[in-house]
Formats: C-alpha cells, structure tokens, sequence
C-alpha cells in the first residue's frame, strides 16, 4: 500500500519531469497560421495592398464590419500580468507566458478559439485596465488569467462596464463554473440538495470568492457556506476586512449563519462537501478534519500542482466523492471544461459580456452531460475527452445569452449554434492532428514514469 | 491605345473589386494553431497544469529562458494606432485591422515569423509608447505601422532605446530598405553611381525621410538630394519646421546642396532619378515634370493604391526605368520583400536591434538576388514569387548585426542561417498548402475582371 501510494505521487510528477525538455524542444506552444487561402502571391494584392483598403474603408464607415472582414469575432486575449501564476505566486509577466501559451493552445484545440497571449509588464491594476482597453480594436473578448487579488476584482468589474467586449477571469468565472458543474453531480449521489448542502471552503482567494458567488447563484445557501482565509473563518467579526478587501468583506456578511470561528477544521466540521481553493498541499487539509465530515462527505482539493489532500488520503479519512484539479486523478475539477466552450458560445452569438446566469448554464450542461454517460463516483464531470460536451456548453451558454438579451445575434437556435461550434472545433482539432501527420508538427515522445510513453 | 489603359486601369483596380467579398467569405486572414505535439489530452498535463510550472520556474530563474521554452523568439507585434494607414490617412485602430492582419499573413508565408495585429487605442505619442512597452514580455520584435509623423520617429526613438527586443518601423526601414534595393540595380542599368546621382524625392513624409537616410548611409550624396513636401522644396529658408517637425528640418540642413526652391516640379528637373512617397495619384507626379529629367530617367512612383503616376505615362514622358508600388505592375516597389527576411534575419540572431547597416544589408542582398537573375528595365527588383531571396536577404541581415555586435547570437554561419531559415519558411508555406488542399482552409475562386479566375 505504501508502495503504491509512492507511485500514485511519482505519477502525479510524471508531466512535471519531462515538461522542461519538451517545452525546449518545440520552443512555443503556439503559432500564427494563415486563415484565408493563398492561391499564388497574386493573392497579396487582395489580403494586402492595394484590396485591402476596401475592407478598411467598411470598417471605418461601420465598426461592427470588424466582425465581419477580420477575425476579431474569434479572437480573444489572454491577458495576465504575471501577478498570481498557479500556485507559483508573483513570478512576472515574462514567466507567465508558457502557461498563457498553454491557454491560447487549449482555446483552440478544445473551443476553436484564436487565443494570443499577452503578458503585461504592469502590477498596477489601472495599468493593466488602461493597457487592456487600449488593445480593445484587435480582440472579440478578453480572458483575464493569474492576476492577484484584490486586484483583480477590480479589474474584471470595471473592465467589464468600459470594453464592449466580453471580459472574463477565468480563476474566478470559470473556476466557478467547472466547480459548480462538479458540485451539481456529486450532490446528486449522495442525494443531497444544493439549497440544503452545508459548503466548507478553504481558501478565500479570487477563484474562492467567485466559486461561492456562483453556487450562490445557482441556489445555494449563503449561510451554509462557511469560507476561510489564512487568518481563518471569514464572520462579522473580521472588520479588518471592511475596508481592505471588500470582496471578502462582501462573504463575511452573506456566508457563515452561524457565525463560527475557528481555522479550517472548524469550518470542515459537519460539512457535506469541502471546496479547497487554496495553497499546493499534500497537508493543507488534514485527513483528520475530513474524518470530521458528515457521511458520504464530497471532497474537492483544487490546488495545483499537489492537492490539498491526497485523493487516497481523503478517502481513507471517510470522503465518498474526491476530486482534484490534476488531470492524472479521476474527476478533474477543470478549467479547461469550462473557457472554451464559454467563449465559443459568448463569441458565436456576439455577446456583449459574459453573465453569471451564462456560466450557471454551461455548469449545468456540463453535469448533464456527465449524468448521460452515467454518473459514478469517479466520473462526476466530463473530461477533456469528452469532445461532444464542448459544443453542447457552447450553445447552452449561447442560448442564455440570447435569453437574457446580451446577445447581438439573437436569432440563432440551440441546434444551429451546437452544429456551428462542433464544425469549428473539429476543424481546429483535425487540423492540428493534420499539421502533425504530415511533419509540419513533429512528435517528440519522451517517456513519462509510471505512464510508458506518452501517445503510444 | 486608350482602350489599352482602360483596360491597364481597369486591371489595376480589379483586386479592389474582389477584396471586400473575398474578405467577408473569410472572417480573417490569420488563426492561432498548435505549434507544439498533441498526442492525446494528457499532453495538456504537460503543456498545461501540472507540468507548465516547470518551464515557469526555469524563465523565473533566468528571464532569457522564456526565448527557449516559449514562442517568444519568433513571435513579432504589428502595432498602429491607424492613424495613417495605406494612404487612407487617419482612419483609427480598428479600421487598421484587415491591414495589419494581412501584415501578420505575409510576415509568416514570406518568413516564417508568427506575428500578431495590435491595434490601439490610442492616439497619443506617449500612450503608444508605454502600451507597447508594457507588451514587451510577449514579443521578440516589434514592427511599428501606419503611425501618423511626426510622432512615428519619436515612438520609433523612444522605443528603440527603451525597448530589449527589436524595434522596426515599417514604413520608414522597411520601405527605404526596398527603395534603396531598387534604385541600386535602377542606377546599374542606367550605368550612374548612387553617389553621383541627383535624386529627387517627392513627399516628405515617414517613409521617404527614412529612404533619404538610408540612401545616405548606402553611399547618396546628401546635397544631391531635393525633397519636397507639401508647401515645397525643403531648404534651409523652411525653418518653421526647426521646432515644429525636426526630422524634416535635418533634411531641409543637409540635402538640395543647390538651395532650390519651388514645387515638385523645380525639384525633379534634371534629376537622374524621382522617387515619390507621396499622395496616391494619378496625377501627384506631373507628365511634363517627367520630360524635365535627365536622359534615362528613372522613376519610382510608390503611392498605394494607385501610383502618382500611371507607369504608361511616366515611360511616354520619358522614364527608361519605371517602378510602383502595385503588385500588378512590373517592377514593385513592394516593402514585403523587406520585413519578413528583416525580421526573420534579426531573430535568427536574436539581435537587439535592427541597424541601418543591417537594413542596407538587406537592401544590397536583395539587388544582387534580381543582378544574379538578370536586370532588365522590367525586373530590377525581385519579386514575391523568387521564394529563394528571403531566406538570402534574412542570412545577410544576420550576418551584418553579427558583425556589428548587435546579436545575441554570433557564433551561425551564413550558411547556417540561410538553411535555417529556408526550412522555416518552407514550413509556413507548406503547412498553409497543406491546410488548404485538405479542406481546413476552403478556396473561394472569384473571378478578378481583366485577369481571369485567381490561382487557375
């Protein structure tokens, strides 16, 4: 047992070892290709001088021809300043970029979406909303990513009242979304309710606060949530916070009904499910606060890249329902479930933003996806390869838009929108998988411990 | 005869005629694709969370390890404000757009550099400057476009010195690069020196006070050259441009050794050579101003999208050589034989800047390609179809900042750089052929009037 548990971690190291050299072998993750066809060089006299000057000409007379004669409408920024990179903390703009690559690859592959990273050299949070505004003229949407708090509160709201283009964080938007998703089914096994679930979580930073936000907004209880920080419960007492970190501020009020105090295992004691948004563990959640649960307890340690508990940690402290952020356990709490798709389905009926009410949406098709393959204790959320979901969240997402009214097309049907966003993921998969069969990508396969070597 | 140039005026606008259908078929020029292997969703473990945080921490370490595990290294900002785009004039950032996305195409099918439109927001000099700086972790280079003068010279400066990748302006190197590669072998057939020749220049705007410069530094006597703008010749009376416009007022101090005066007309007289990048025409440049040359006039006529002279007009006035900007015409003064190899040459080196001399390097491989393939009055300039050039023109651009210690790189050889850049862009051309025959990029065939169905 202690063996196996020794190669359970080594595994969950396994991409980490060969990361670095694949990383130096292909010296990017992303690259520019042509869109439009190039029959011979004669075409240059339409893509540039002299025909270009016609599709300019309509743009400057309409500002809306952008969408229509450039590839703004599926182009979308992926804008940090280096500020909050995974679990690594403020390590710059310059060392944020292989995870906004990461990002723009995951865009396309998995949403078809045209993603480009930008990594702003810029802490301040008005320099990141200026600079951010300024580039408003090449993108159809702006995806926010590793950006502190509170700063990065900040920077979503206003950005998203002065662009007219959807903003979105994902750590905060869509961390919550894949979060709900996951929470909507386990609570369907254990046959629990999400208005009667009693929430611990554990950590209070951006994807925290806007996790506990969207379950609220998806019929949760506010005050059977009970949120921690590094000081502790969040409760009415922590008037420290009223001033310096409103946000925070905001979950003292609506969360915690029974105003307790106390560290996490206070806030775990009696909870039908944890949500541990916080630090890398193996021991930021201790096997003896799960143990303290109730039954059928729901587990969901996030941290990345080493969860706050170990999956076979928590279910042997009594966890029926574990899952984690890593790829290499079963159920994946995933962003990558979630961005895509949202955006496909933003940018397919033009949104003007992305609503909570949009990402409530994608969560629950998300889950019902999910439930129609047959929900299992290890399978409460779709994986990345489940490509049939990213279409189908799409067009959810889509549809609500429309209902709402945030939507520039609007007459748009669920079916069109599912077919529109099925043709464009397939191309930019089959294309990649094109690029590679012909050479035009080559395939380095390096051994990964514990898995064999990859792709084969 | 007339019939002949109606026809001959008809063909030059056919490309106008088909630009702004072919661009609404196509909804963008240029996508984001995969550059890196996706075997199965569990590379994202190594592309993505877990495995990402490697390379993070390597580039925390070490900033320069992001140009060995990101795309940096080859990844180039096209950046305008659009406030003087083509000859259109102001007509703002997002008008800017199916310009600078067409940029991006042409940098990667010609030299296989990945390069992105960023189009602000953003009219102020200083908002340019500190947008562009705060974008600098994402970037290997920067190409400046369309920047309304005076302000484009002081964002290039300011730049240039603040910036640690390469700053280019197009408008002002790049053209003067393939200006000056042109009038080389122009001055060659003719059997005139480029220090002896008189060169008249119409137009004083970005582009041509930056081909004056480079003419200069490639051996043009100073005094030999007369410069007009739009109140006339530039001479040392014009001194409201001392404060109001200093690059001109450098112009107006060391050219027209002959202190002329008047309009274009009293400066072409006598001049072996008119280069206009000026206004588009057809009548900028006067017929009878032409007659007034000197035997073996030679007469570039740069204006997009229609020449200040029609070439017809120019050769009956008397020009033996003839050049312009179209692509439709012989003899194309056309800036994409420049920037794709300039760059391509300069990351290969991983050069810190882009030096006149480097630029003059360009310009001289570019004229010998043309003199290898034999000059004639109607091929003194290659043309996008001699594929074999860029990689030749990049290798001299590198070999030259080697030389001048402006490379991080020096230890490649001439040859080393000319196949490795061969094989990039042999790449970039292949893998978009690849994309279109398989169907992931469709072909739309429209027919241009007076040149037949395109590419059959």
């Amino acid at each position: 047992m202690v063996a196996n548990r020794q190669e359970l971690v080594e595994k969950a190291f396994a991409a980490s070892k060969v990361a670095e050299q694949m990383h130096r072998f292909y010296r990017g993750k992303i690259q520019i290709q042509a869109k439009c066809a190039i029959r011979s060089v004669d075409d240059f006299a339409i893509w540039y001088t002299p025909g270009v000057a016609e599709p300019c000409r309509a743009i400057e007379r309409n500002p809306l021809e952008a969408y229509e004669q450039t590839n703004k409408w599926n182009t979308v920024g992926v804008v940090t300043n280096g500020t909050r990179v995974l679990g690594l903390g403020n390590i710059g703009p310059e060392a944020a970029m292989p995870v906004m690559e990461g990002k723009a690859l995951l865009f396309k592959y998995l949403g078809g979406v045209d993603a480009f990273p930008i990594c702003l050299d810029a802490r301040d949070p008005e320099e990141v909303i200026r600079t951010t505004r300024i580039l408003q003229p090449s993108f159809g949407g702006i995806n926010l990513e590793d950006i502190e708090q509170p700063g990065c509160f900040y920077i979503l709201d206003r950005l998203r009242q002065e662009m007219t283009v959807p903003v979105f964080h994902d750590d905060q938007q869509g961390t919550a979304t894949v979060t709900l998703a996951g929470l909507l089914n386990a609570l369907k096994i254990v046959g629990t309710t999400l208005g009667g679930a009693r929430v611990a979580m554990v950590g209070a930073g951006a994807s925290s606060i806007a996790t506990a936000r969207l379950l609220i907004a998806a019929g949760a209880t506010p005050g059977n949530i009970v949120m921690t920080d590094s000081k502790g419960i969040l409760n009415r007492n922590r008037t420290e916070l009223r001033e310096s970190h409103r946000d925070k501020w905001d979950m003292c009020l609506i969360t915690n009904a029974e105003q307790r105090t106390g560290g996490p295992g206070e806030a775990i004691r009696g909870a039908d499910a944890l949500i541990a948004l916080s630090t890398p563990g193996p021991d930021t959640v201790k096997a003896e606060w799960v143990r303290t649960m109730a039954k059928d307890a729901i587990v969901f340690a996030c941290a990345n890249p080493v969860p706050e508990i170990w999956p076979w940690d928590a279910r042997d402290a009594g966890a029926r329902i574990v899952a984690t952020g890593r790829s290499d356990f079963p159920n994946q709490i995933n962003n990558s479930l979630g961005f895509p798709a949202i955006f496909r389905g933003a940018l397919d009926v033009r949104a003007k933003t992305i609503t909570d009410e949009m990402c409530v949406a994608a969560a629950q098709e998300l889950a019902r996806y999910a439930e129609t393959k047959g929900l299992q204790e290890e399978y409460i959320i779709p994986s990345m390869d489940d490509w049939e979901v990213y279409p189908l969240v799409a067009a959810a997402v889509g549809v609500r838009g429309i209902d709402q009214g945030v939507a520039r097309f609007s007459d748009a049907t669920r079916e069109q929108l599912v077919a529109q966003a099925r043709d464009m993921i397939r191309s930019a998969r089959e294309g990649t998988q094109l690029l590679m069969r012909e050479g035009y990508i080559p395939i380095l396969n390096l051994e990964m411990p514990g898995r064999g070597v990859e792709g084969q």
